[in-house]
């Protein structure tokens, strides 16, 4: 008779069957990594074998409530006893709900809810209703973005993750702005931000106003680096669209709901957007979840005129149940607050003084819990430090007991909204470590 | 102080309140469908005013299981105590067994999972795979089809739903075998069958197949009318496939997961697919999840080389759960090899006498509780049933208690692969009552 395995047994099991089995995104199947996550609990995870490890990552940016907050938990299992799925055609009373508390946070020109299963879907959707709405085809979008992993999204995407599935087009793509490398060779933030809105305008104009649907942005770029616009970027993107007639969305999938320190990223950067699309935070990711909100201009224009966009799982109700369980909680629990506190008073201090301090740290920028540290060979040169010395960055804080989130040259520092400001110190000072170690060991 | 309504109050409400926040899917804003659903279990549906409904949609056709299985519920809420969610780059135990239980349906030679949050993107992944594994661009797919809304689902849709959405290149559309509407002017099932391969050949070849990476089919064209191919019609696609080096793509999401009697409509084919796309039954919808099967001979390609495709909730916890359950639901209670019976000794039978003795059914076909019915003014000119007589039979099924699937012409015969033989006994009678009131009534 076989034992089942248990511990750390029980770990190399579960790695072994998942990589016999389970095809990964993003990687070579040959080389995937070899982390199992047997449970979590707020800001901590932990494996089989009882190795814990404190999340600095919120995994893809997505766990903002933390895990299995016991709130979240309880309405996922509720509703899981009263009815798990139902079609979008249907009306059901926590979808109805969802929506009304999504909107709620919104400024007052958003009317309607449409929910799709995940961010990427969320763009293709914003996107589509751009161009009906427009009855233009392009869309202008940045090179340092990641707007998911379908034909549209990932057309729109910048990064190298684009090019191998370049399928769609009426995509265009503009540099935004971005103090520390400039592509405008700029010397302020404001001559950076005034050159980005030019560049901006002078594409558009050379594409054809009249042939541009919308301009698609990451608030915030995330993945990219967490390169906040510097005041007035965005503002003036609004003046642009609404000068050429072109459907502003913003894409707060990565940085809505608290990861800045507000419930939007652009609740700080005097814009509406016309769409919106979100993910992620709106419920932690427990349940698959993404949508549009959408401003009662553009809904309007779909009130007579069928919208060509739909879903199977579009408003399942468990993702629902998280919606409003999550919401509900980050505003009794005041959880973007705490996130908007966090970061001012532990991690951009901190960051801060090892940015003056460590000779590796090009630049530090960020908000909320929403950070990145670039680091550099040499703060001259601004030449990113190589991949190899990344990876072993990489292995020095997983191994220390923190969960990072590294992208290129960065480490971003991105916990839960609900990490106490013991956490935030304690995570930052094995950052700091790693990043000192290294910077002192002879080159 | 203000009551809560109940009963038909909350009905009205819930709908109320639906329609000031929720955007539908694939319709107008202003007209959309009145149907709340408080709750269900197996294959009957209730409003909260107590109404209630015998089930022969499975919504989108996706709850193969019947509503709210136990099993499935229970083990939803025991992964949401364990871990409701984590990122696609670790490994889980939850997340290789499901991956290993999906595999053990499928032959031999497939491999490796890769999950997907639904059925767009299991298709945009699958094609993304073949076009990577042969360097080329083009697919091949039907115009009697549905793939999902995003980019390169949408565009390989040949449906009505593709034409506002053709964003995406490199899509070429060909006519399916489908004898009660022949495109190839055939007299026989054989002529039909040889016909639609020389056609699929013949554009291949004009194409130029060094340009063609897959041939994406649905295995039974689902949404298009439940259009079973002709015996040796899909082995003679592989056979084509395999001469000009292309990849086989059969969505299974709508067939797929015992809706035809067998685990996969394919089993029934004689022909064996590179890549298989599924979603809806592989958990019934209880959770939003997708995927591809892949091969190993594909699988391999990536071991060394980067697949560029991913998703945040690839592989999420609570639907890897429900897949695990669902899965060994259905082989314990026999579920597919009930919807085989019930197909075969039920649906089938009434079916083909309702054709013999109602002068507007033209055609029924189909295969265990995947079934239509194609409606025509007139057996001889096969002209379609108009809008206006297909929406007042959807408003008489449902006032009688049933809910239908319609689709065009056509009333899809689509209950949950749990039904009885006394259930789909008496929803096929309040078919065929309304069916034969309509036929005897003055014109
Ligand atoms: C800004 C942004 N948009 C869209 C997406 C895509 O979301 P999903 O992976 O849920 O499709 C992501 C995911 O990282 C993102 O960060
Ligand atoms: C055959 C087929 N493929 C793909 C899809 C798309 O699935 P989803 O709506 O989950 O994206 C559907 C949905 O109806 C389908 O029937």
């Amino acid at each position: 008779m076989s034992v089942a395995p248990t511990g750390a047994a029980l770990d190399a099991a579960v790695l072994e069957s998942d990589h016999a089995s389970v095809f990964h995104s993003w990687s070579a199947q040959a080389h995937l990594p070899s982390f199992v996550v047997a449970g979590g609990e707020r800001c901590t995870l932990w494996d089989h074998a009882g190795n814990r490890w404190l999340d600095f990552s919120s995994q893809l940016v997505n766990v903002n409530i933390g895990y299995q907050h016991p709130r979240v938990v309880t309405a996922i299992k509720e509703q899981a006893d009263l009815l798990t799925t139902i079609s979008p055609a249907t009306a059901n009373a926590t979808r109805a709900k969802a929506a009304k508390k999504i909107l709620r946070q919104l400024p007052d020109s958003f009317q309607k809810i449409f929910f799709t299963n995940a961010g990427a879907d969320a763009n293709e959707n914003a996107i589509r209703m751009a161009r009906l709405f427009t009855g233009r085809d392009k869309v202008v979008s940045r090179y340092r973005s990641y707007h998911g992993n379908t034909g549209a999204a990932i057309a729109a995407t910048g990064d190298w993750r684009r090019i191998p599935n370049e399928y769609s087009r009426g995509h265009v793509h503009v540099f935004g702005p971005y103090e520390y490398r400039s592509e405008f060779w700029a010397e302020s933030p404001e001559q950076e931000c005034e050159r980005a809105l030019q560049h901006l305008e002078r594409t558009i104009q050379c594409e054809g106003p009249e042939s541009i649907a919308a301009i698609l942005l990451e608030t915030i770029p995330g993945t990219a680096g967490v390169i906040v616009p510097p005041p007035g970027y965005l503002a003036g993107v609004r003046a642009i669209a609404d000068r050429y007639g072109i459907v502003l969305i913003l894409d707060e999938v990565m940085s809505g709901f608290g990861r800045t320190g507000s419930w939007f990223a652009f609740d700080d950067h005097d814009v509406i957007p016309d769409l919106v699309t979100f993910a992620k935070g709106v419920n932690s990711g427990y349940v698959p979840a993404g949508g549009v909100a959408i401003s009662a201009r553009i809904a309007r224009a779909f009130d007579e005129r069928v919208f060509p966009g739909g879903l199977t799982y579009s408003g399942h109700p468990l993702a629902m149940a998280a919606i409003v369980a999550t919401l509900d909680t980050m505003r009794d629990e005041r959880i973007v607050e705490n996130a908007a506190l966090v970061g001012k008073q532990v991690i951009g201090p901190a960051l801060a003084e090892l940015a003056e301090s460590n000779r590796l740290v090009g630049d530090v920028r960020g908000t909320g819990v929403f950070w990145a540290i670039e680091l550099v060979e040499d703060k001259g040169s601004k030449a990113p430090l190589p991949a190899a010395q990344m990876a072993e960055i990489k292995q020095q804080l997983f191994s220390r007991g923190l969960v990072p989130f590294i992208s290129d040259n960065r480490i971003h520092i991105v916990p839960p909204c609900v990490v106490s400001a013991v956490e935030a110190s304690a995570g930052l000072s094995i950052v700091a470590d790693v990043l000192n170690e290294l910077a002192e060991a002879p080159a």
